[in-house]
């Protein structure tokens, strides 16, 4: 029987784009048709989708969130309500201009994001103080004609929950986008062991439409920053440019404050570049569709096979569990395991089982452990809690050790030229200062933190007074 | 506090469609956009939708089915390879014609049905016997550009599953698309409550591009029918027009066999055309978001909210509860909670909680008990089950009431006139005789059941022999 070896993949020191390409691909995660810029989400890449779906689901029903579906295709006419919003989004929508057999009286576009559905929903639905808060979200792809492309970070079509919520003032708005700010965040620790900043973006960053956007900043591997999740406080901007009204208890007309916030399928870009090595993938247990594979040794010998299909049995109740039986070779296998990111390896054989034992392998640490069978179902639900803390510990120690502070343009050149990762720095607020250091050096502001420091009383860039400390950054 | 009573829906008996109009408004299930044909999902009608999905795709999953995501546009050309397929939906998609600032070179519709993406993405996934089969589902939303609309039975947009396998043999993709057929009629009867009838759709009726359709028809209270499902066999006439092939053990180059199967939020309409009455909404349990409302009495007796609480706490392990705290009054609350079908209703005042009891009200019977608080967790608890049971028998009973046999022309043209629903009759196999039956009673053939009896030896209409026992009837 014909039998490939795994190809090797790329170093990550040599080609980290290509060897992220070479993950995503041989992690198969992600597969091709003939539509140009679109990808397909093969089964082992969905899967983690739909873990990450279900967990932040949970999270959000427990603060109030209710799911809804809006129509996919928005009327020019809806677009172009709010000035900034459509300036923002109209240059990288796709437009439908037929139905049927007939050319349409007013195009429409496929939703790049759905705040204008979502204001013609709610200018119809809410009228009295009674109806609000609204706190609405829909899971749901989205397009936005992109030129470049790549698997997760940037595609034509992608993936995404869209919160969209109204409130009577504007302190309930604020709280609530704080709020979700704050899910996003413990989620990316707690579930995608990633740890990220917690900011505000610059007026120049900010969402289209925006009073405020607010913003999770995690750090891949190879120093780049990568924007995670956004929340967006409206104000009554869009109120106001939809009607959207409310009569108060004094009975007043009043505009609603509203809030969207988002998370894409880019998160998965997020966890194979902040987690993985050159053996591929390694997936945070809480997100492996598989937490263990059980590798059968010599599995044509009696007993075997049968030994491995009562440990998968035993550990199912623990942790989601497969045999593979296949015809692969063992080395085959663990080198699928460790490419597929599965958390844990169990490796039983003839020598094994006569001793009641086997073999569990660690993929975050590589670490051989020889497990007696009794004590299985235990190791292995406490080694998936070890594995999932000390991988958001290590990329912590990794995001800690990339963050640097820069107390002058001296400071600034030298640790974008010699170095990698964030950049703390002193700004003065002025856009022409974001730009002159996005044009100097590529890295761009991505978020004045909510835990300020004091690094120094000058902006980096132009000398005068500073009014916030921001972090700096390359990005994707 | 201005306080308007629950508006009166029009009754089944005056105008049925009005009245599934009324339920569907003020059950909250959909709301309105300036997106003309499109529906909104409002949080009642999605949670119901929700339950749908989890509860198939677990379904689904038992029998080896794997989640994917496909594009949502698809190029002029793919659409156009298979002949019968772009015929049967050319005239029905919308299309992009532009993406972003500039023109396409090839214009893209927005999927109808994703047959010709699934076949691009296998021609190029699959190459060996060793990817076989492959059976992957993908839950989204698809658009088909319709003239008339009605909230989940017929709109632009509407959500819905679709499953797209590929096996080796002809006899393997026959199994599977039966198999998902079984899925869907047990998930109807199990689930929603729904009875249906399995067949096989006639060649007029079939899907674009299949070599037999299979359908599971249900009946409505109205007599009409609902095609509820439909599991498709392509043969290997897609792989033919897609160059699908595949390797076989001795190495011979071979064309994979194909299925399709779906269903969609037009479900949702079935349970309200199934159960409702002039009440409003019946949800069966499985499908109720909200399964037992509790309503306080004279709430603002001391305690009485509290035991209401101490109520929703104890029965949240068997229940999805909640309890009406709003200052609406109790008949208001008793109105709106058979409006939106939800099953149980639990009051409890100040003599109940003095009584150690409560009242339990049923959605389906109006039936009332008087229960004993220490055993309302396992009342609860075994009324859903009965409710749930009870529902589908009813069900039954109305379908099998309303489902008459036609011997001949006489007896089928007088069923039409005078009674409603299901007929059965013999046929000759002609796509002229259904036509001719169409043209003249409205009457559709539904399916060609499984369960065949044989009821005269000739065809109802033209007299010649009889081929197969037919259901026809009315359907939406």
């Amino acid at each position: 029987m014909a039998e490939k070896k795994v190809e090797a993949i790329t170093s990550m020191e040599e080609d980290f784009a290509q060897w992220y390409t070479d993950v995503v691909v041989k992690a198969d995660l992600t597969g091709y048709t003939s539509v140009k810029g679109f990808m397909v989400l093969k089964p082992a890449g969905y899967a983690i989708w739909e873990l990450i779906q279900k967990q932040l689901d949970e999270r959000f029903k427990a603060t109030g969130v209710e799911n809804v579906y809006l129509p996919l295709l928005i009327p020019e006419g809806l677009l172009q309500k709010e000035k900034d919003h459509v300036e923002g989004f109209a240059p990288e929508v796709a437009w439908v201009t037929h139905g049927g057999l007939n050319e349409l009286p007013e195009k429409l576009c496929v939703r790049p994001t759905s705040e204008t559905l979502f204001c013609d929903f709610y200018q119809k639905d809410i009228t009295s103080y009674r109806d609000l808060p609204k706190v609405y979200n829909q899971w749901c792809s989205v397009v936005r004609w992109e030129k470049e492309t790549r698997p997760f970070l940037r595609s034509r079509e992608f993936l995404w929950q869209e919160g969209h919520t109204a409130h009577a003032t504007a302190e309930e708005a604020e709280e609530r986008t704080i709020q979700m700010l704050n899910v996003y965040a413990d989620f990316c620790e707690q579930v995608l062991a990633i740890p990220v900043i917690k900011g505000q973006k610059t007026e120049k960053e900010k969402f289209a439409g925006a009073v405020a956007t607010y913003t999770i900043e995690a750090l891949m591997h190879d120093g780049k920053a990568l924007q995670s999740g956004t929340s967006h406080n409206f104000g009554d901007g869009f109120a106001r440019a939809f009607g959207v009204q409310y009569t108060d208890k004094n009975n007043t007309l009043q505009y609603v404050h509203q809030t969207s916030w988002g998370m894409t399928t880019r998160l998965i870009g997020a966890v194979i570049m902040v987690h993985g090595d050159d053996n591929g993938l390694k997936l945070p247990p809480k997100v492996a569709p598989v937490q263990v594979m059980i590798v059968p040794i010599q599995q044509k010998k009696e007993g075997v096979l049968e030994k491995a299909e009562e440990l998968r049995l035993k550990l199912s109740s623990v942790a989601r569990v497969k045999v593979d039986a296949t015809d692969k070779s063992p080395g085959f296998k663990f080198a699928e395991c460790e490419m597929r990111g599965i958390p844990l390896r169990v490796e039983v054989g003839p020598r094994d089982i006569e001793n009641n034992q086997c073999v569990v392998v660690r993929r975050d640490t590589g670490e051989k452990l020889t497990v007696a069978l009794d004590d299985l179902q235990d190791t292995v639900a406490g080694l998936l809690d070890t594995i999932q803390s000390d991988m958001l510990e290590k990329a912590r120690q990794h995001r800690d050790a990339n963050t640097h502070t820069a107390k002058n343009w001296d400071e600034f050149k030298d640790i974008i030229e010699n170095k990698q990762g964030f950049i703390k720095a002193m700004w003065c607020g002025e856009t022409e200062c974001e730009e002159n250091i996005k044009a100097e050096t590529g890295a761009t502001t991505r978020c004045m933190p909510f835990e300020q420091e004091h690094i120094a009383d000058t902006c980096v860039c132009c000398g005068k007074p500073a009014k916030k400390m921001v972090y700096f950054g390359r990005a994707y």
